[in-house]
């Protein structure tokens, strides 16, 4: 080693010895004749004392340096108590410039002033900073927690392919040409659910991975082309066995930021957190539940109101909004697709304002307040139209209602001892959703049916649905629970297909015929036919998770070389374009054997 | 769950218990009235003794059941001392088929009698059979003693990218259409090398990732186009502070099979591998070292010894090699590129038989035996041509010998406890050989110089060849080791060039114009400018290992879901055609923008 200590493990047990330490120039201060550096090493700091002007004159911030001395007692009242090597000083014998530093494009401080792109294109000097570094240690640790547990709780890591088949599984794939079978392409994985189910299949029962899973998805904030997931399938369980270790998880990862999550977790239906938050994430830091108000205006005049549903939401102390603030409410509703937001705005004294105030009855406006719980002073939202669209636009506004009257935090808002944890496990969510739906949403939805899966096509219906699912997709519950954190989905799983006829009869209401789930999933049905186990299981997704434990609202921070929206790296420039010969090598132009069945493998 | 206990956890203690099992049937005996069926899961398993005859009739081969009954102790007479559950059986109060089972393509079997394509387009069967299933807990088992040691000597996990720039470091690589800048493409990464430099650069200091890799490579006996290292990067580290890591790292995993590596484990320079045993990876298992024999005939009459260089190995009691061997010995020479393979046979009275004998002078004949060590009975191979050439065929042939006359073993033909297990550190490598070489056997060399690194362009020279290695290429000597066992290269590494300067020059050397080394490297280069610490690290090839410690010739035992020879997965068929509509979307017949510089990302 070209050190005999670290800088953050120096402390006044090693006054009088004799040291060799390495690390970077954080700092430097001169003193007439002396040079105060601050030297950092992954570990932490230590004040490093240079008393020859030819040593210390060439130093630059972020040379790094190898340095040997004697630790020292620093002199009475330079004590530094935030710095675990507060009390000494390393009095150099040797400084050897191990190598030197240009300029830097930004300094390596607690806070930097230039942009994403910037850090992300230098992210080997970010990662320098405080912060970052912390989150890299955590991430790491969080790998170790989970592994540990669930090797504990018999589970068996198997790494599935990454070069595999395109089977789309709610998005697009991204492709890989094969060379040596001219225009054939791999696939990267969406994730290992098929791999993982026909491990269960193989017998393996316990299985997990920290996988990287791929989806080639259209710019969406905060979404990134490769990610990271826990992946856990086990066969024999249950719903609830699966919940319990996924508890077990969720427990073992907070108590690494110091938070004991009680369990159980509770557990809502679909239904009741559409229902009461508009969401099938919902935050549940605080209440604000919305107020079905559909048979409350069953007779209205106003024709706003006249629709399937009506529905509203109270902002707390909201009446005072300025009149551009509210003005802004409706801009914000038009981003999000509605015609706006409707208001009603209720005085001190109790009387009503706002423009909806003018249009309904007198009998409607005196019951309001009771009727969604509001008080003289509070903000009164409403929705109408679609159930489904109403209340997103309402849960939307519930969310961005908590943070703006301060029931919320953001992370980053508060520190991360100040934060609230809500958990909720959302189940029986529906089987099926319409295709037009999933389409609208981003997804690609898998085969041409006017049904297409919520969770996934291996999703199980609920034993009560398992006759009907087919007649009545509308009505099928999902064997599925997804586990949501201050309004974050961070996990989510199911109770898989494990019949072959089953699976075949989800595949026909999604309107994939036999051919087409046969050239698509063959090879899962094929090994359904041979003693398939009930299995399930769950996928944490990782980045975000890692992101609220490290306590920041974006996961770009807790990815080491993450790319930007679009799919671009600042760093490598990647995606870059490529040779004529890279591409004639790699078969992309070659005409693709007529058949699978041709595309033979070699004898070996 | 749908069981309370496992079949392998069962044993005389649960006499007397009722219990739920679920497992596949994996044989069944009738005995008029009665059925045995041998149920397995993961733990191992248990006799099921089933009465009822409308319970066993329909009961098939890997159908799949969950039984309850009481667990009994066995007639005296048929216990099964082979079995953890030996002692007991199951007596069946209820059978509930979970799932059936068609006839399987081949049993589920210590020994199967298919060919590899058959059981890995059935691999989910493969798996359920004991030694596969044994390997993938023995995988999982090694990637845990990994992790955990590394965690305890400081190392933290970083996941690295894996869509991203097309960076040669040796072999093809796969690339990936970028959809979101048509006519770009992510490159999948040969290793995480550049970014683990890049993580030390960002102050990181201790990196380690079990990581998966690419090459397109054209087919090699035993190559997978996707595959895993243990990959680690530490900062402020000396050669032997890798060295050590590494020998705990191997300990650790040997350990997991019962075997005690006694470390320090030797090194060897590649001049003393190349010379003694034609090869930097030797088989130290047995001796058989080369005799350098060029002085010993420098003044032959014997035209094809006339050459740079002339080396024997001695096959003991080769001599008895019927003709017929002897020829074939020339068939292998040639498969090998040679043009066949001299030898001499030493009789048993001390006179020399076969070809060479007759070409060479009298006094060489005398000579020969003590030259080389043989025995009377002995036979004794030459090679004759460039030292390169030649050492590589003695090598070869050394290695070939061993197997022949028993000294050494392949996996597989003995039990796993009775291998012999040889490690041996190989260092000093050269830093450079001509491209030309590299092309030769199968890399694609990096630069258009008449040089290529050996290792990778990253490698530093040792510290006394830091002036001379650009203008002394052929002398220049790399900071590197690579660990050896029996035979197989497991793991490489080196201390790793951190200065801007140096990179530069080596670039120089490998033919690298400054604008190619900046387009392919720009971003390390960038990054070495601003404070690079002295740094090394070193990967080992974690598929090889696993099938040294499961004792299996081919890596594709210890990967879940392989690929065979030529990239092709028998199970899913991928590499496959893709649609008009993929290939469309995916950009890849965009024209990509002219520079690099303005593919610039959106902004956020």
């Amino acid at each position: 080693m070209l050190r005999t200590h670290q800088l953050g493990e120096l402390n006044a047990e090693h006054i009088g010895q004799t040291v060799t330490v390495a690390g970077w120039v954080a700092r430097r201060r001169d003193h007439g004749g002396v040079a105060f550096v601050d030297l950092r090493d992954a570990s932490g700091f230590a004040q490093v004392v240079v008393r020859d002007e030819k040593d210390f004159d060439p130093l630059r911030n972020e040379f790094v340096l190898r340095v040997t001395g004697t630790v020292e007692k620093r002199p009475a009242g330079n004590e530094n108590p935030n710095l675990p090597s507060g009390e000494i000083e390393l009095i150099t014998d040797t400084v050897e410039v191990l190598n030197t530093a240009d300029p830097l494009p930004f300094q390596i401080d607690e806070h930097v002033e230039v942009g994403e792109e910037a850090r992300l294109r230098h992210r080997y000097l970010d990662l320098r900073r405080p912060q970052p570094a912390k989150i890299m240690r955590l991430r790491s640790d969080v790998n170790r927690a989970a592994r540990d547990l669930l090797h504990e709780e018999g589970f068996i890591e198997v790494e599935t392919p990454t070069l595999t088949r395109s089977t789309p599984e709610g998005a697009r794939d991204f492709l890989v040409p094969a060379r040596l079978a001219p225009g054939s392409w791999y696939a990267l994985p969406q994730s290992p659910q098929l791999f993982k189910q026909l491990l269960q299949v193989g017998g393996v029962e316990r299985y997990f991975q920290i996988a990287r899973c791929y989806r080639d998805e259209d710019f969406r904030a905060d979404r990134q082309p490769e990610f990271t997931q826990l992946d856990i399938e086990a066969s024999f369980v249950e719903e609830d066995d699966v919940i319990a270790l996924g508890e077990k998880i969720i427990a073992s990862l907070w108590s690494l930021i110091g938070v004991e999550i009680s369990t159980p977790i509770r557990r809502m239906t679909y239904a009741e957190a559409m229902e009461k938050y508009g969401s099938d994430k919902p935050d549940l830091r605080f209440g604000l539940e919305l107020t079905d108000l559909t048979e409350y205006f069953r007779n209205t005049p106003f024709r706003v109101f006249q629709s399937d549903y009506v529905g509203a939401v109270v902002m707390p102390g909201g009446a005072s909004q300025p009149r551009r603030t509210l003005d802004a409410w409706q801009e914000w509703a038009k981003q999000r697709g509605a015609k706006g937001l409707a208001y009603v705005l209720i005085q001190e004294d109790g009387s009503l304002g706002g423009p909806v105030a003018k249009n309904i009855t007198d009998e409607e406006k005196a019951g309001l307040a009771e009727a969604t719980g509001a008080q003289p002073g509070d903000c009164i939202f409403f929705g109408a139209g679609t159930a489904k669209d109403a209340r997103a636009l309402l849960g939307a506004a519930r969310v961005e209602i908590g943070h703006r009257v301060g029931l919320i935090k953001a992370p980053g808002e508060v520190p991360i001892e100040e934060q609230d944890w809500a958990f909720v496990w959302i189940v029986d969510a529906p089987l099926f959703e319409p295709a037009a739906d999933a389409v609208a949403s981003g997804d690609v939805a898998v085969g041409s049916g006017s049904w297409t899966a919520v969770h996934h096509a291996f999703t199980s219906p609920k034993p009560e649905f398992l006759d009907t699912f087919d007649t009545d997709p509308g009505s099928a519950l999902a064997y599925a629970y997804d586990i949501v954190c201050n309004g974050n989905e961070i996990g989510g799983g199911s109770i898989r297909i494990h019949r072959q006829d089953v699976q075949k009869r989800v595949f026909g209401v999604m309107g994939l015929s036999e051919e087409e789930a046969d050239e698509k999933f063959g090879f899962l049905l094929e090994g359904f036919k041979y003693g398939a186990p009930p299995h399930g299981g769950i996928a944490f997704g990782w980045d975000r998770i890692v992101a609220l434990l490290a306590g920041t609202d974006s996961i770009r921070d807790v990815i080491a070389f993450p790319k930007t929206g679009n799919g671009f790296d600042p760093l490598t420039a990647a995606p870059a374009p490529i040779t004529p010969q890279q591409r004639k090598e790699a078969g992309v132009d070659a005409k693709p054997e007529p058949k699978k069945d041709e595309v033979a493998p070699e004898s070996e």
